[in-house]
């Protein structure tokens, strides 16, 4: 059984209800082992804060959410290599195992996928030599196909590693078990990341019907995935990082006491992954 | 610039206003080069009275929609093996070039994605055997992989591929460009299946946002896919066959007049296609 040691809260999970300091009190209360903040939620409280106040609660950080966004401005201008940059310093800063990549999805008005993946590929090699020079690890997180358009333009896990492959050492992908359960090969592009390239492994479920495509997603054993199945493949490959526990629920969870949620997340975390 | 008689009228495009013998006559009328019928309405028309009348209007039939749901009673029951057997013979009776499979998605209650993949592959092949005896040709629809859990298992053109390889002669695929766009390897696969196995070439477009996960398809034109890249790509594989419209457009085009409609298809197939 997997104990709550083993988890750590992403802080969307709890978006409406918590702040990053209400975060870190909560994970430690309930005996979480790690937290993973979002950008927003860190900068509301400060880097240093947030960083002292993590380091003092004795809570691991299984990832900063997100870099990426590579394709939001049309091109790579500085703005969005700055902000990247920054990014890796702030995970650098929380002490957290990688910085979370969500790459973007086509620039308004293209239809162009393949120049936003070129795109996507040159922001994320210029972001490594950065990430390398300060021993940070970038994690690039294959977003459901859904979110082709509008969030994310690497959208398998095979994907992701054919860039990984490109880029060289420092680079390795986050699986979402939302984004990759219903990939065919999933099995075989998970041996083929291997312990140095999974970086980071996300739980909620899939529900059927899906009401809403970014924030109806399931508390675990609520939905379809076969859960276990993912984290024996992650694992049987030699990863052995915090299960990070990530729920969008607009009309769910996030509406709920957050005490109970993170109950609820312990608990399903036990009995559903 | 293509013509009218280059597009094939899917009648789901006019679901919410057309029966089948009223979308034959504006095919007709529209001069448009073909049609492709759900089954309810071919059922409601009568198979006979629909052949004729698609033979007497000089129209193609560029596929039926659809075969499949395999899992959904959770075993190939006879059930299910006979109406996939009345399929391919309904197809053969209105001269249609394949039967064209939405596959089923998980069993109820079932997190089991091997086994849903298991039986629809064992369903295909049991349909194979009556298609090749009759002379129907079976095209596998690899489904957006948002419908993985409640239409279709089969989520990617390799996977649709990889089946049909194991299968052989007398199988291949129908792409939606809806279904495909988002694929990182979909030109590499569109050559890999080539002439023989591209049965049916689907277009409508992919809206951003997309407010409804089934039925909020766009018209071609108003989305981000390109459409002339993926066509040019069946094409260069040697598929010669008519483009079918197929918009699933509950809060939209299936609100208009029916001939506002197919103006507008041929319009778009012309400018976006």
């Amino acid at each position: 059984m997997i104990g709550p040691d083993r988890i750590s809260l992403n802080t969307a999970t709890l978006r409406q209800q918590w702040s990053l300091a209400e975060c870190i009190e909560g994970c430690a209360r309930h005996g979480f082992g790690g937290i993973a903040p979002w950008r927003d939620k860190l900068h509301e409280m400060g880097v240093d804060a947030a960083a002292r106040a993590i380091r003092e609660a004795g809570l691991a950080v299984s990832g900063l959410c997100r870099g990426g966004w590579f394709t939001a401005e049309g091109s790579l201008t500085q703005a969005v290599i700055d902000d990247n940059r920054r990014a890796v310093d702030e995970a650098v800063a929380i002490g957290a195992e990688c910085l979370v990549f969500v790459v973007g999805g086509l620039p308004n008005g293209s239809r162009d996928m393949p120049a936003a993946r070129a795109l996507v590929e040159d922001g994320l090699a210029r972001t490594l030599d950065h990430a390398r020079a300060v021993g940070m690890k970038l994690a690039i997180e294959p977003l459901h196909p859904m979110y082709a358009a509008d969030r994310a333009c690497v959208n398998t896990t095979r994907q992701a590693l054919d860039i990984c492959d490109r880029l060289g050492p420092g680079i390795g992908v986050a699986l979402d078990v939302y984004h990759i359960w219903w990939d065919p090969e999933i099995e075989a592009q998970i041996v083929r990341a291997g312990k140095d390239r999974i970086m980071a492994f996300h739980v909620c479920d899939w529900l059927v019907p899906t009401k809403d495509m970014l924030t109806d997603r399931g508390m675990m054993g609520d939905g379809v995935i076969d859960i276990p199945h993912l984290r024996h493949a992650v694992e049987a490959s030699g990863f052995g990082g915090l299960i990070e526990v990530e729920i969008f629920s607009a009309d769910n969870w996030w509406k709920r006491d957050a005490d109970e949620v993170v109950r609820t997340v312990a608990d399903r975390v036990a009995r559903f992954c």
